[in-house]
């Protein structure tokens, strides 16, 4: 297809695809002659993913040629590829110091990794954010004189896993290993604020069911 | 306790108590002469909910002001108070128009709703800002070209639910109605960061039982 028909079927406006496309967040299409070239379908999806990075995840533009680089690198493990793209994604920020209190939270998301079983995820500790980001927040539950230990997270944590296994059942209705990819950062971007919708909307019902209206 | 020792006791710095004292966001203390007052454990936990709203969930302070006038308003039932206080904070952006993409999400919630039983949600709809957050994301998700139909969400939604009866149960935990609705906004700043790294975390877990490290 050509430039018109890729706008026409994104809905993306032709000179926001030549922005992409001079940014290098969308791969030159096949050129016919000097003025034409040619998309296809996987311009299409990748248009898409970059317009919903761009447009619903706010993801800044060298963010999103970062993700892609690693959409896009196949030398790497699966399981590295999908943490490298997520990871790039925006995250809670990190604390300024290693005060006593995340030096507990580490202690305490350690215990709950343990009980948990998750060797993995205890693997990539040292450079996963998510980890980094669940201490941190444990950390300022822990300053505000809250103390959120692992036996009130592990049944949240059980819950998030079963979650998770959706989520790869679903990734793993698309046959390619880069659409997979692709999905999983959409994913990360629209399913997360699915999720807490969800969970909003499942409180106000479960309130509702345990206190009625009056 | 002293302005000092309010201060000690919560981390919160002197000159930035006396700023929340100003804005109505802290009810003063007792006054036992013409510059001394005394505060109380309720002083302490309302303290410590300001700071967290300010300073972990980055809402602005008129907000702030908002979220307490809920809570502090016992003339509402209990429902709608924990919604109400919930609702002032921050959700996903509204669409600019209601398109045809908007309007097929609105009919895929309701379906999803009754398929989930869920009555209260229902009723709660036309008010409910994490009702109007799930429309827009699966607009969002159709406008990309993804088809995220109830069927899909319902899965999510059984889990969900199973996480907000939990929440309740944490919430009941605390004597005090008040207590039991600032626990409630603590929940929606940090508990839903928390739920957001671990499932990341049991994402990580998945993708390497499944892929491993290859």
């Amino acid at each position: 297809m050509r430039l018109a028909e890729l706008s026409e079927h994104s809905g993306v406006p032709t000179a926001t695809i030549k922005y992409y496309l001079r940014e290098g967040l969308l791969p030159p299409g096949r050129q016919i002659n000097a003025t034409t070239a040619e998309y296809d379908e996987e311009h299409l999806r990748r248009l898409r993913l970059v317009r919903a990075m761009i447009q619903v995840g706010r993801v800044p533009v060298a963010k999103v040629r970062e993700v892609l680089g690693h959409v896009d690198d196949d030398s790497l493990p699966r399981t590295i590829r999908l943490g490298a793209a997520m990871w790039a994604l925006p995250q809670v920020p990190e604390p300024e110091n290693e005060d006593e209190y995340v030096q507990a939270a580490h202690r305490e998301v350690a215990v709950l990794l343990d009980q948990l079983g998750w060797e993995n995820a205890k693997r990539l500790s040292t450079i996963s954010p998510a980890y980094r980001s669940l201490v941190v927040v444990v950390a300022a539950l822990r300053r505000l004189g809250y103390t959120f230990g692992a036996e009130l997270l592990l049944p949240y944590a059980e819950l998030m896993y079963r979650t998770a296994v959706l989520d790869m059942d679903n990734l793993e209705r698309y046959p390619s290993e880069a659409e997979q990819i692709e999905f999983a950062i959409l994913g990360a971007i629209l399913n997360e604020p699915a999720l807490q919708a969800l969970h909003r909307l499942a409180q106000e019902e479960e309130s509702a069911r345990r206190y009625g209206f009056e």
